[in-house]
């Protein structure tokens, strides 16, 4: 627990630190960044007669109605899910959402099956509830539902925590078919799922897919989402979509932590979305990522050892590289830190089963660096990885 | 705790709700806000050149710098509070700051010692860490120090929560003398002391007193605080002032809860405080509520029934008020928001004894209605009491 901290909390560091090329963190680039959008609301929206005193004023621990609308408007009919605002809270970002749900599920010593290799930062969440992680395999279409239907027989999990599409860290999206069967399976086990899906909506090729949670038939999914990569991550928004009831107990949950969410970003948000500039924003950051991980995967092919291979995501914002035998991304990781300051997430941190799985492993964000500093900064980690061949 | 739940969700919601003269809740009056310097400094800063970058990106766990140290250099140094940017972080409000410390503290079954009567939203945090809750005897002067070390001796306490200036609900505000004291117990027994001081700049007459985090010498007083009443509740911001280490083990918990506090706002508040704007808005609140005090005191003698009683607050935002024998104010509540939409927070609410104690007691808000609502709305309640006497 206090090493995952440490480990988070120099990534987190790393992406505000001017003096440190950060390909580890999950930040989007400072061009998909709405800046002017946001402060031209802002000007709109905050005077009395507007929505400043209600920006300024207590808000509630549901969230600003328009909001939880607009989400449902924009981001999720037209996905295929069908819900409604009462059925959505808003809440402190994506990883607020995940600790809420938490806070209703999760006993000491429950179990969550996680997926191999998983996001680290909810990995963490989890243990801060004293929940036990065992990691099911996934393949080339995301979770291995074969071995996911075996560990819930041989551990009664009380949850699937699973990222489906460009999924963090190795940008795999879980097939359709894949995402049908792990909500009937998790109906006929009675065993939750928790879909995280901040990503979804930043797709370079191929379809959209349909969320887990648009095949639950019986409330056994719940959706947690963030808003980080599609609007802003310093706005903290995220949303939580489940059954009412639940919503209810999570509301009073959020009240008892920290009342409501800030509510200038929520309006913020919800005007965003209301004013039609979501589509034209959403084209412009998948077409600015498309092309940067386009450039950061020639680049890896360019200048990384030979034998190297990595996935090639459909969207997203990380690519997942795996160095040939002879090489540990973890040592790689430390003299990195300590000479060309470039910072990436090592493999092993990324898997609940220790021992050394991953070691040979990296998760890289093609999205947040500008093009000449994934030339430069790939080109001399390259360096560097092969100087350190075993 | 799912009551608990229930009577803090209605008077949250009351706040916002147009149809309810809400004297319940903790909300600042609408005059109190501003709106006009928040949209000045949005539309200085949120440029690209200026901080519009940085406050839609991910922040960091600690919180915004020049916030940290404008809250020293504004708000805790001229109180006598010598501190530093590094003995702070920043949380999403007060009830965050107090949750937060909680979370690194409490283990269930664990003791904490309470005011009678105390702020029953901190109580209802305390419960979701299954803390066990005593109260502890309080007089016109605050804690009765002789109680608190009694408590202290039998009960074997973590902790002892306590708000020293202008209490919630009672209004009533600690004295140095004791403050200095309960420092020194709190060092003696090994204690913790968790301070909450929301209101403690709103002052209408009478001399600052010095934070008990300020008589500390030996760690065992933690300092949680708000913005929410000087600055803007739906910011959510507060702060914690603790020794470095614990600050650190402080910002790992935020980590996994909500990563960090929303940017935009952060930057705002130090905005708000670096350019100056403070000491002229800290006298138009302490002006504004103090009339407001004077005018809902006035009405209260004049028409709640003859042997009422009612604390004189030297600042804040609530007035407490016994009614003499033969009432009982949760009956009144229940009828007043079914006939004449009137809120306030029934007395037992505030007791964690039980028994019926504080049945006859109502915590009122003098603050946030307009003077023609105060008028109108207490003399509309005073009616009602009258007429409900058995």
């Amino acid at each position: 627990m206090e090493k995952s901290c440490k480990i988070l909390a120099d990534i987190v560091n790393s992406m505000t630190d001017p003096n440190v090329v950060s390909f580890g963190g999950g930040a989007p680039a400072k061009e998909a960044l709405p800046v002017d959008i946001v402060r031209e609301i802002c000007n709109d929206v905050l005077t009395k007669e507007g929505r400043g005193l209600e920006a300024l004023q207590y808000g509630n621990a549901r969230g600003v109605k328009d909001l939880r609308e607009a989400i449902v408007d924009v981001l999720l009919k037209p996905k295929g899910l069908d819900t409604t605002a009462d059925h959505l809270v808003i809440t402190a970002g994506g990883i607020e959402a995940v600790y809420l749900v938490c806070a209703m599920l999760l006993n000491p010593g429950d179990v969550i099956l996680v997926e191999s290799p998983s996001f680290f930062h909810c990995v963490m969440s989890f243990e801060m509830f004293e929940a036990k992680c065992i990691a099911c395999e996934t393949d080339e279409n995301g979770l291995v539902m074969e071995d996911v239907e075996a560990k819930i027989k041989e551990y009664h999990p009380k949850m699937i925590y699973t990222i489906p599409t460009f999924q963090n860290p190795t940008g795999i999206t879980m097939s359709e078919e894949r995402r049908k069967r792990l909500a009937e399976i998790a109906s006929a086990y009675d065993v939750m799922v928790l879909e995280d899906d901040p990503y979804r909506d930043i797709r370079f090729t191929g379809e959209d897919l349909k969320p887990i949670k648009a095949f639950d038939k019986t409330g056994n999914v719940i959706l947690a989402n963030s808003l980080s990569k599609i609007f802003s991550p310093g706005a903290r928004l995220g949303y939580v979509v489940a059954d009412e009831q639940f919503i209810q107990k999570l509301c009073d949950a959020k009240t008892g932590i920290n009342t409501h969410t800030n509510v200038m970003a929520q309006i913020l948000a919800a005007e965003f979305f209301k004013r039609g500039y979501y589509p034209e924003h959403q084209k412009k950051i998948s077409d600015l990522y498309r092309e940067r991980c386009k450039l950061m995967l020639d680049c890896i092919d360019k200048y990384f050892p030979e034998g190297t291979v990595h996935t090639m995501p459909e969207g997203g914002l990380y690519t997942w590289v795996t160095l040939p035998e002879g090489y540990n991304t973890t040592e790689i990781l430390q003299r990195s830190m300590e000479t060309c300051k470039i910072i990436f997430v090592a493999g092993e941190t990324c898997f609940v089963e220790g021992n050394g799985k991953g070691s040979r492993c990296m998760r890289l964000n093609f999205a947040s660096a500008q093009p000449e500093t994934i030339l430069s900064g790939i080109k001399k980690l390259g360096e560097l990885i092969c100087s350190m061949a075993k």
